[in-house]
């Protein structure tokens, strides 16, 4: 067994809570996407940050690479232990440490899911409002700096922390932001953390903003004859400055899905989901507004989804995108991919998308946080079938260099962590460097999450 | 004259912008604040992004001081050469670079201000919100995370800054960010720099959020008994969730001194002033509601300013704010103190604020963007009378030292530079380390901006 000393340590540190057994192992070395499974020599599961500091410690001192992992949803592989060394399984730290509803935040242990945290706000009338389509836990979207379908209004997981606790490298404990709105003191590290992927510090505390619920919701949908009709209608929208709390793009193909996964009895045609949040006579103003624009790009069957029941299955469905895509070609994995683009460019790159994958022969659904100019292709593919993969990886590589060309970014949401790393030298050119030189001053072994983000430096 | 072979290089790149006489010397030698002047060696005039670069190299190579300046408003001394060497002066570069309407965003040099970019905009339909009291430069603001009144709706310099091209210490150029509005690939430099006060490298172009002018727009101002009504109104208003666009303190003495120097004619209580920004039915709902819960607050005397040139007047009073403290004791200079706390804090620390600053008999005037939980005491002082420097600062302690006991910052927007180094130990405990690894992998010969943000390390 590798760093045998290193777990013999972490054993008399967290007896029973360090397990070494195929099975501990086996459920830490999978994922949501096409990559190959990675055990860890060992799995550590901390209850406090005082622990994680001292399990860190001694990986730092026998270079034992540590790995975190908690709900994982990810879709790069982020909490796959691919060097080895210790799974740090956050899933005993779940609890709300406070909620502040007067300053309209809360702070939490990194093992919370969204879901769960949404569940204990319930009483008090707020509301966390980044959603990806996972159950993900709120450590893990905030190192992947993930989003969701509300980002149009709310923001990202960037917007949405306003401090955190960090165990760094060698077990340091370090509080980054505060419980004020702003602030201009310093080197922003709350921000350089998030969006880090474990590979500059463990996350232990989350503080986040919380948003009151909404006097009025009121969600729809429509559809449309073509994805470019759809798309420049989410453009017109968004420039038109009109506040969405939701629009979401789904392709004739992911209706599909739905249809065959889910029995959603939907035309199988392009579709906008749409929710407005706002005062009873703003959401009516807004949602009138929006049809305008909508008819002008001749879309038909608008829906209304206002009773929470019909707006729950509405974003359920939305949300069970990844797995509705197992319908399609059943017993394939599903890549999927996750450019950003400036809006004015993002027809352009959706229906290049959608021609390319036809083009191809590939099953590939389009969803989208169109809003921000982010969208998912989900390929279907057999990852032990050469060809196919090499063609799929053509297929992502040349959308991911077109993002680049339209001024965009290979991941709105999803990161780096193995799948994207060939990206970041044409994505960040220089600045890459930069961003070497903080991972060597920060963890100077190498032991947080190696192999991630980070591509290998070409000798 | 110190760094000699650097001035002789950067004359052979420069020609005559490269300046050593004293007044150019003495132009960047002032501040807005209570510090000593500060001359720089030489002044540095670049025009492009490949002599700012060159410039860096020049300086790296010689290990000469390069502090980079604009439209030195900053209020801590950000952009005085305490060690000497170049002042980097930005001010020949100020175009916009692009206005890409249909993104809802600009590139612009960093020397632009302001008020230069929204005369800019005009034409376009779109604004740039960030709007801290002075005509401040776009890069100087990026550089100290500046905000201003329309934070609580816009977000600060943060939320405004997509993109960034930054020159670092050795004169390598980086581009961070995308045109994309968010982007989940790597460590965010973008929000390093953002708020590194030219200690980290030196913003050459920025890509700026815009956002489309509002189709209505309402301006109103009320008055109150006292701040504590003023406040718990702001902190009822923010809880409810209202989507105020400006939430202005301004305090009987601050009324005393827009009086005094400008002619305003205020009743000299506590003012709120206000705006609102929406469709024509949102704004109108909007004032209503805000209007209900003022009145709870005892507030009296609402006006209205929708005109445009009245809401121009109005804004104008508020970012004159700084400038009106001098007609209140003339002679002297305004230390301004820039804590932010959890908007659950805001009435305690205003009024202890208020209190403190009778009891030692100062003449102290409080202006506040409150909606954020941040508002600035401006205290009359003459830096040459030590006794009164001296309760001066103490009283800047307490109040600093209350904020961070409160949960919130010593400074919401206006930075560290050299004002507030003391308290960045005490702010960021053991997180302070890490910033300074950062800045020793960044700029390991300490030429960028020296004496700044980070306070000395005790031997």
């Amino acid at each position: 067994m590798a760093h045998e000393a290193a777990i013999e340590a972490l054993r008399a540190l967290l007896g029973d809570r360090l397990a070494t057994s195929d099975s501990h192992r086996e459920l830490h070395a999978q994922n949501e996407a096409y990559f190959a499974r990675a055990l860890p020599d060992a799995v550590a599961y901390p209850e406090t940050t005082e622990e994680v500091s001292r399990i860190l410690a001694i990986c730092h001192e026998a270079r034992c690479p540590v790995t975190p992992f908690a709900a994982a949803s990810s879709l790069e592989g982020q909490h796959l232990p691919i060097a080895g060394g210790v799974s740090l399984d956050m899933g005993r730290m779940t609890r709300v440490l406070a909620v502040n509803a007067e300053d309209l935040n809360c702070t939490v242990q990194p093992g919370l899911t969204r879901e769960a945290l949404n569940t204990e706000l319930r009483a008090t009338g707020l509301f966390f409002p980044i959603d990806p389509g996972a159950n993900a836990s709120i450590g893990g979207m905030a190192a992947t700096r993930a989003s969701g379908t509300m980002a149009v209004r709310y923001g990202t997981m960037r917007e949405a922390v306003l401090a955190l606790e960090v165990v760094m490298a060698d077990g340091t404990v370090i509080r980054t932001g505060s419980q004020a709105r702003k602030s201009a003191t310093g080197y922003d590290l709350t921000h350089l953390i998030v969006g880090s992927e474990g590979t500059l510090g463990v996350i232990t505390e989350v503080t986040l903003r919380l948003y009151g619920q909404p006097e009025a919701i009121s969600a729809a949908t429509c559809r449309f004859e073509s994805v470019e009709d759809a798309v420049n209608c989410v453009i017109l929208t968004i420039q038109s400055g009109l506040p969405m709390a939701r629009i979401e793009l789904v392709d004739e193909m992911m209706v599909r899905g739905f249809n065959l996964s889910g029995d959603a009895g939907l035309p199988e045609k392009p579709h906008l989901f749409l929710e407005f949040h706002g005062t009873p006579a703003g959401v009516a103003e807004q949602a009138a507004t929006f049809a305008e624009i909508a008819e002008d790009f001749g879309a038909t069957g608008f829906a209304k989804a206002d009773r929470p029941e019909d707006r729950s299955w509405l974003w359920a469905l939305r949300h069970g995108a990844h797995y509705a895509n197992s319908a399609l070609e059943p017993g394939k994995r599903t890549l999927a991919t996750d450019v950003c683009v400036p809006i004015s460019k993002l027809a352009e790159a959706v229906t290049a998308a959608q021609r390319k994958s036809r083009d191809l022969g590939l099953t590939c659904t389009i969803v989208g946080h169109v809003g921000d100019g982010n969208f998912h292709c989900g390929v279907r593919v057999d990852p032990e079938d050469a060809d196919e993969l090499k063609k799929v990886k053509g297929f992502v590589n040349e959308l991911n260099d077109l993002a680049l060309s339209l001024g965009g970014t290979v991941s709105g949401e999803h990161g780096i962590g193995i799948g994207k790393q060939a990206y970041m030298t044409r994505e960040h050119g220089a600045a890459l460097g930069y961003m070497r030189a903080l991972k060597q001053a920060y963890d100077p072994r190498g032991i947080l999450n190696p192999g991630k983000l980070l591509p290998p430096e070409v000798a």
